[in-house]
C-alpha cells in the first residue's frame, strides 16, 4: 500500500507488531503465522477449505455422531414407548411368537442342537485322517458328504415341519451355512497342513506328540469364534476388559430394543394397497433398519462374542461407508464372509488358471445362490429376487466403475444401497402377502 | 493341533500354502499377510474394529455422502414441486416481496449503496493519515466517529422507515456489521503499519515512492474479498479454476433454492396453537435449514467470491463437525469472525493485561451484542433472546468441559446446537407472531 511489494515485505519481515521481534527472513507470512498465530501484520496464507475435494481432508466423526444424536432424537418417542409397554426388554411374547407357532413344539432349537452331529462327524474325519487310518481321497469324499448334508437336511426340515416360523426358519438355516463355511474352511486347512506336514517330513523326522491335545476343545472355540476361517493358532487379545463388554452388551440390547420397535413400526404401517404407491416411504426405514442391524450384528454382537473368547481379530468391516465402487463395498462390509470367499473359494480358482471375471462371477453366483437359499426356504417361496438382487450387482458394478468415481461413485453406491435392498425385501413381503392373506390389503 | 505352539510356528514359516515360498523367520502371520493377504495359511491379526474408539479411524468421509444423499432424496419431492413452480429459481415474486413492500421504495437497496460514504471517509482518513496532514490523536478520532455512524445510521433508518421489511433490514445491517468490522481492522492494521514504519524511519532513510499508487483499488478488494481482516498483499491463487466457479455457483443456486423451499415448507406448518406442544416437530428442520445456510454461505458463496477475486487463504471454517467442546465449536465454524475477534479485540486485551477469562467474556459479550443487534433491529423487537442465547454459552461450555469429552462432548454439543439454536428462532418468531397478528392461531 505505501510501498513497493519488496519493501513491504522487507518492512513486514522486520518487526512484527504482535510479537514485536525482529525477523531475519523476507517470507513474512509463513514465520509470523508461526510466531504469533492469527494476531500478526498478515494473518492469511493460501490454502483450500476442508469441504473442497482439493483439501484431501477426511475426517467427518462428527459427522458420524451427528448421525447417532438425529437416530436417536427421531426415535426417542417410539423407543420411550416401547420401554413404557414392554420395560427395558422387548416385548418377549411377540418375539417368542416370531420363533414358536406350537409352545410343545422347538423345531428351530432342535435343528439347531441337531447340527453338533455334522460337527462331530467333521472332527472325526480330520481325526482319522490325521492318523492315516483312511485316504486323503476317503476323507475328501466323507467331507463333502457331510457338508452337503449340512444344506440339505436342515432346509428339508425347515419346508417339511408345518410349526416352522419363517424367522425360526432363517436363523436355523443361517446358522447351518455359517457352519457350513466354517466346516469346509476347516477341512480344506487341514489338509494344507497335511501337505506341509508331508512335504516336510521327507527332509526330516519328528515326534508329533500333542497331536491331539485339545483337538474338540479347539474345534468348539472355532465353531463359536466370530470368523469362518480356521486356522491353527488365533491371535487372541491379552485379556477381557470389562468395559468393552458392557458396552457391547448394552449396545446389543438397546439396538435389538430399537431394531424390533423400528421393524413393528414398519409392518404397522404396511399394506400392499399403499405401499406400492408409496413404495418410497418405506425406503429410509428399510434403509434404517438395515443400518442398526449392521452395526448390532458386525460390530456389537460380533466384538460382545470376541471378547468373551478373547478373540484378537476384530476387523469384521472395513470402510465401506467409503466406497467408490460396487465391488468395493462387497469386498469391505462383510469381512468375514470375504476373507472365506478369498480363501476358500476365489484363489483356488485362480490357482486352477480360471480367468479372473469367471472367478468373480463365480463368487457371485455362490453368494446369490445363499441369499436365495436364506429367504426362499424358510419363506417356502421360491422368486428368485434374492438371487437376481445380487446379480444385478455385476453390471451396477461394470456401470458405477465405467462411469462414477470419487464422491459420485460413492453416492451411486449409497443410492443403490438406500433402493435396491429394501425393494428386494417389499418384492418377498408382497408376494408373502398374496400367498398366506389372498391379498394385502 | 497337531503340533505344539512352536513347532507349528516352525511349521507354518517354512512353506506357506498360497505362495508356497519359504520363510526363514519365524513370525508368519505377519509376513504371510505381506506375502499373500488373505489366501496365507493364518488369515488372521491381532486388530480392533474400525467404529472402536480404540483403532483411532476416522475417515467417515462417506458419511456425509450418506448425509447428502438423504437430504436430496427426502427433499426430491419438494424440490421438484417448487421446479415444476417456478423453474429453476426460486419464486420471484415472493423472493422480491421479502425486501419490498413498496415497489417505488428500496430502502435496503439504498441504505447498502450509502454505505460506501463510510467506506470512502475512511480511506479519506487513511490517506491524511499516511502523508502526516492529520495527526494520529485527530485520526483516531475521525476513525471512532466513522465508525460508530456505521452502526447508528443504518439502525436509526431501519426503525424509522417503515417500507423496511425484515428480510431487507436483517441484510443492510448485515452489510453495515460486515464493513464495520473490515474498517475497523483496516485502521488497526495500518495504525500497526505506520508504527512499525516510524520505528524503521528512526535507522534509516528511504523514498516511500508508490505510497498511493492503488490505494482505493486495493480498498475496494478488501471490501469484496472473505475476510474481515486487512492486510498489505493478501495471498493470491493462481488462477481462476472455471469448473471450480460453476461448481460453485450451481451449488449456490440450488441450495438457495433448496433453503427458500424448506424455509416456505416450515412456514406453511407454523401455528404457534400446534407448535408450542410439538415445538419437537420443528427442531430438525431449522437444524437443517441451519446446516445448509453453513453450507451454501461458508462454502459454495464464499469459495465462488473468493474464486472470482482470486483471494487464496479459503480458510472460512475448520472442522467444527468434530468439536469436542463449546470453545472448539466457536472458535471453528466461522473463521473470518474468529479471527478478527482474536486479531483486533481478544489478543489486544491480552496485551493489556486483561486475564484470559475477562477477555474472553468480553469476546461472548460483544458478539451477543452483534446478534441481539442484528435480529431486534430489523424485527423493531427488543427480547434479548439472541443475546441471552449467546451468554448462555459460557455455562454451557463449562459444562460439557467439566464433565463430558471425547464422542460423547461432541454429541452434547451437536444436541445443543439442534435444541438451542431452533429454539431461540422460535421464541423470536412466536413474538413476532402475537405483536403483528396479535396471536398465533
Amino acid at each position: 500500500m505505501w510501498a513497493s511489494h519488496k519493501l513491504t515485505h522487507e518492512l513486514w519481515s522486520d518487526i512484527c507488531p504482535s510479537c514485536k521481534r525482529k525477523e531475519g527472513t523476507l517470507a513474512p507470512a509463513k514465520t509470523h503465522q508461526q510466531h504469533c498465530g492469527l494476531f500478526s501484520c498478515s494473518c492469511h496464507v493460501l490454502q483450500e477449505s476442508l469441504l473442497s475435494s482439493a483439501s484431501g481432508y477426511s475426517n467427518y466423526r462428527g459427522i458420524l455422531n451427528w448421525c447417532v444424536v438425529m437416530l436417536v432424537l427421531s426415535n426417542a418417542r417410539l423407543f420411550l414407548e416401547n420401554i413404557i409397554k414392554y420395560g427395558i426388554l422387548v416385548d418377549p411374547i411377540q418375539v417368542v411368537s416370531l420363533f414358536l407357532k406350537d409352545p410343545y413344539s422347538w423345531p428351530a432349537a432342535c435343528l439347531i442342537i441337531v447340527s453338533n452331529v455334522f460337527i462331530l462327524a467333521a472332527l472325526y474325519i480330520e481325526r482319522r485322517l490325521s492318523v492315516g487310518t483312511i485316504s486323503e481321497w476317503t476323507g475328501w469324499i466323507l467331507h463333502i458328504f457331510n457338508l452337503t448334508s449340512m444344506l440339505i437336511f436342515p432346509s428339508a426340515t425347515v419346508l417339511a415341519v408345518t410349526s416352522m416360523t419363517p424367522v425360526g426358519g432363517v436363523v436355523s438355516l443361517g446358522v447351518y451355512t455359517v457352519l457350513f463355511l466354517k466346516l469346509y474352511s476347516y477341512q480344506d486347512t487341514n489338509r494344507w497342513c497335511r501337505e506341509i506336514r508331508q512335504a516336510k517330513a521327507k527332509t526330516l523326522t519328528r515326534s508329533y506328540s500333542c497331536k491331539f491335545c485339545c483337538l474338540s476343545l479347539d474345534m468348539y472355540y472355532f465353531v463359536f469364534a466370530p470368523t469362518l476361517c480356521y486356522q491353527l493358532n488365533f491371535p487372541r487379545s491379552p485379556r477381557i476388559r470389562k468395559r468393552f463388554l458392557m458396552r457391547r452388551l448394552f449396545e446389543m440390547l438397546f439396538l435389538m430394543q430399537l431394531l424390533v420397535g423400528l421393524i413393528q413400526q414398519v409392518r404397522r404401517t404396511f399394506t400392499w394397497h399403499t405401499s406400492h404407491r408409496q413404495a418410497h416411504t418405506h425406503l429410509v426405514p428399510n434403509h434404517l433398519i438395515w443400518l442398526i442391524f449392521f452395526y448390532w450384528f458386525f460390530h456389537s454382537t460380533m466384538n460382545f462374542v470376541a471378547e468373551l473368547l478373547q478373540f484378537g481379530d476384530r476387523e469384521f468391516y472395513k470402510d465401506w461407508w467409503n466406497s467408490e465402487s460396487v465391488t468395493y463395498f462387497w469386498a469391505n462390509w462383510n469381512i468375514p464372509v470375504h476373507k472365506w470367499c478369498l480363501r476358500h473359494f476365489y484363489k483356488p480358482m485362480m490357482k486352477k488358471g480360471i480367468n479372473k471375471f469367471m472367478a468373480q462371477m463365480a463368487v457371485f453366483l455362490v453368494s446369490a445362490f445363499f441369499h436365495e437359499y436364506l429367504v426362499s426356504v424358510p419363506l417356502k417361496m421360491f422368486r428368485l429376487w434374492a438371487f437376481m438382487g445380487m446379480m444385478a450387482q455385476v453390471p451396477l458394478a461394470w456401470f458405477v466403475g465405467r462411469f462414477l468415481n470419487g464422491n459420485y461413485g460413492n453416492a451411486a453406491v449409497w443410492i443403490s444401497l438406500i433402493i435396491g435392498q429394501p425393494v428386494a425385501v417389499l418384492m418377498y413381503v408382497h408376494d408373502y402377502y398374496v400367498i398366506h392373506y389372498g391379498t394385502t390389503k
